[in-house]
């Protein structure tokens, strides 16, 4: 990147700053967190979101309870760090990175003898952080290659830097490739109802100084016809064992229309988006979200407040429409079920935690 | 229509009014028009939109002129006439309706020896607006048949009441078949960036008690993919000699998504909407609007305000993707450059107005 983005979360001269989402693009604003309250609130009122940036979150935020006890014994340092753990889980209670994070740091102080344990705690925060980092480079060696000097690609919603680590996963095949010095053009999807592909991966991608066009949801066909369009790259919330893939409603009609141009439709994620105990997308229950989120745009009306509204968070693209999913380690590709199982099955484990 | 819906233009009691369609959907201000002044801002400004309805709302606006100079002569009244015309018509210099309707209704008035000029301009203009009616249920006779009992049907965009006249296009086979008694859902599309989904065709649909819901553009596939829809009913604002079908944007993805779930795909229009003299729909130039018109919505901002944008008005729907064209005369089906001649050749001349 030539220009630096400002991190989602980071940890710097000891203290949390996280990067106020709902202000973006609008205001950039980088708030330090003096206290569990503090990343309670940000966690809660997701000024951080993805699910993984919120777990880096909450870890370093184990850290910053035991700012204010320092000297505390190291009985007492733990109980600091449990009331913590409890407050921040509290947060989003369905959002399984944040206890996930929160846990491990918690059990790396219990077993570790130091009694350094606020050094303990950042350390181990920083593991996450670092291993998420590292997970996204991953993504970028391997889904790098794709992206040809000149070509032009959609992207949907934000699977950016702002929602995972600095490079983000559908994003950091792009990252990699400008940071190699490959030209190439990328469009935006707005992402109704919420606006992310608008607010966030236009914005995020425009500071990186990458060439980011944005567009209307409806528009990516037409720009398929002209002949603009040699990729479609988007994020996933889970891939089941057969290959289908869960993602922000809006991902399936794309996939139908870049068959449609024959043209190139990818999917990237870390591994342990992979879920083989699930078979198909069939067996996934869709989120339904509240009608206002249609009826309304940043909190204006822009139709009859009483009519009805379908909402669907989610929908389904069938493995036979994608064409690769790229992971940290490696590309699946057709047949995606065994392909998948092949380069993914050693880290199955861990889609349980 | 169980309920009246407001007309967007209506001839009343010797008075024009025009409901004010940029307040919709969270006003219903029906207006008189006083003064040739009057009509002349109400289709500058977009009170009045679609170009059957701006024809009609001049050739009232006509009337209009000459009720302030009821006793006046023959040639004094045809002055005052003139004068209008070319007042209204530098409105929206580039709509093709808007000079057609003055232009007849002015020949009309010159070539009819009777000496009361504003009753011969009241009733040339209330033929223009029977005319178009009658084309509207024209094609509401010819596609009603489409809609079968308990059907799904997506619409794109507003080619309703509200742009033509009381039945409107792509919604007057809705209307019929709701005075049938023939039950059906209607799932309509936002259409961003200008919202005459949500806006429009939402309000007018739930204002007759169709049964209607509103999704974001990118929602259908995934209505399609749970077998919600039986059919795909949009409008047009050109179709070329091979039966291409120039529309809003978000027509052809929309039309692909229906290929691939093998739902019916059809387009209505009044046969004027031939145009035989273009070959096919890259002929056509495809109007690029303003990128704030996507980058704000409804006057707020939605994304980086200097965010590059593609903000094509219009898409081409490639005639292979279309089931069927469904006009007054008839429904034209594959092959439609050829079943398009026959039903409507005899019409074609009308294009070159």
């Amino acid at each position: 990147m030539t220009t630096q983005l400002p991190a989602a979360v980071s940890w710097q001269d000891d203290t949390l700053c996280l990067l106020d989402q709902r202000l973006l693009p609008h205001k950039v604003v980088i708030e330090p967190q003096r206290s569990v309250e503090d990343v309670f609130r940000a966690i809660r009122e997701l000024r951080v979101r993805g699910a993984p940036a919120i777990g880096i979150a909450a870890a370093y935020g184990l850290a910053v309870a035991l700012q204010s006890a320092k000297s505390a014994s190291r009985d007492e340092s733990m109980a600091v760090l449990d009331g913590a753990a409890q407050t921040l889980k509290s947060a989003r209670p369905t959002a399984v990175n944040l206890a996930w994070a929160i846990d491990r740091v918690l059990a790396r102080a219990r077993t570790e003898a130091s009694e350094d344990i606020y050094g303990v705690v950042v350390d181990e925060a920083r593991a996450i952080h670092e291993e998420d980092r590292a997970i996204c480079r991953g993504i970028a060696d391997q889904g790098v290659e794709l992206i040809r000097s000149g070509c032009g690609i959609v992207t949907h919603c934000n699977a950016g830097a702002l929602a995972v680590s600095e490079l983000g996963t559908a994003t950091a095949p792009m990252y990699e490739a400008h940071r190699r010095g490959i030209p190439f053009r990328v469009y935006a999807d707005e992402t109704r109802p919420l606006l992310q592909g608008a607010r966030l991966t236009a914005w995020e991608l425009a500071h990186a100084d990458i060439d980011v066009t944005l567009i209307c949801d409806a528009t990516a066909a037409h720009l398929m016809a002209q002949g603009l369009i040699d990729l479609v790259l988007v994020g996933t919330d889970r891939v089941t064992a057969n290959g289908d893939v869960v993602n922000k409603i809006g991902t399936l009609p794309l996939a139908i229309v870049a068959r449609h141009f024959s043209v190139p439709f990818y999917v990237a994620c870390p591994s342990s988006t992979y879920d083989p105990n699930t078979p198909s997308g069939n067996a996934v229950t869709l989120e339904q979200r509240a009608p206002d989120e249609v009826r309304k745009i940043m909190g204006h009306a822009i139709a009859p407040m009483d009519v009805k509204v379908l909402n669907p968070a989610f929908d389904v693209t069938p493995n036979d429409l994608v064409t690769g999913i790229i992971t940290e380690r490696g590309i699946a590709t057709a047949p995606l079920a065994e392909s998948l199982a092949r380069l993914l099955s050693s880290h199955s484990a861990a889609t349980t935690q």
